[in-house]
């Protein structure tokens, strides 16, 4: 690789490495405990570059959302490309995508992070555009009230696999996923 | 009432005050932002004072949790007594309570704290508890994978009410809460 290369994607690696380490700080402490200087230190970033990729705060919030909501869409354009049925295709998408949140994967970490970041006020917002226009984008195939149920049944399982607030057997997780998916073909 | 009526109450309604106030500027600003010398200053409170109740942060959003729960255990159990039939006493009552949540009740305000502090980690483990307690007391009657789907339904529909993250309309809901409903008795 040339020397061009390496300037050119340094920036993203700091910010990328910047991401990594506030994230898990958040998990570790709680987004309300989470300080620029803190990541600053614990990334070895110094202060000034830490300032360069997130100026304050909110920007850094900014940047954890951002990369959450990124990872979120593309596991459901993979998963709806899987699917050659049209209809309730968006919402057995959006099941698999929360469903598969305790198995692990690496961003399971980050995912967490998202129920810290979309009670920030202002991330509620860009949350909610989110919901708007995916809703607007499947209207034909995924607007029905059971497909809506659905979603939000899913919404409930990510919420206690986040928090860890319920011990659910493999068994009865796999049985809660199949009645949804076909609910979402009603 | 007697001056010592008076000096015993003063210390619940100064923390009661405190507490109001928390959950509002947790509202306003997000529960990052929130300081204990701005809940200080917005409840005309000394510093001294809210130490006294809340000698740290973790406290004051231990306060918040405790208030939230024992508001929402209260509206569990008066939708419980109303309710003669045995079989899915609990999660009736859980998707009653959760689904008037945005019906504009007074406690909506503080309700919409939830989410930032169960987003918490040592409240994360108190909300956990408390699930496990209530699933293993009403287990006889609330433990059918219909009735933990309908519970995840009524936490996603909580959860969208909270954030709002979608806009149903009166009769949408009402058929969605009559569905779920059904399948407590399934």
């Amino acid at each position: 690789m040339s020397s061009a290369y390496h300037r050119k994607k340094q920036p993203e690696r700091v910010r990328s490495q910047l991401l990594e380490v506030a994230a898990r700080l958040s998990l570790e402490q709680g987004i309300a405990a989470l300080t620029l200087d803190a990541v600053s230190q614990a990334a070895g970033v110094s202060k000034g570059g830490l300032l360069h990729h997130f100026p304050n705060k909110l920007a850094l919030l900014d940047g954890l959302f951002d990369e959450l909501v990124a990872r979120f869409d593309r596991a459901i354009e993979e998963a709806m490309a899987a699917d050659k049925v049209e209809k309730g295709r968006f919402t057995r998408a959006y099941l698999t995508v929360c469903f598969a949140l305790d198995q692990g994967a690496e961003g399971q970490g980050w995912q967490a992070l998202t129920i810290a970041l979309i009670a920030e006020p202002h991330l509620k917002a860009r949350w909610r555009a989110w919901v708007a226009r995916r809703a607007a984008e499947f209207a034909t195939t995924d607007s029905s009230p059971d497909c809506l149920l659905a979603r939000f049944a899913a919404d409930g399982v990510w919420l206690a696999d986040l928090i860890r607030s319920h011990e659910l057997d493999a068994s009865t997780r796999a049985a809660m996923l199949e009645k949804l998916k076909a609910l979402s073909l009603a």
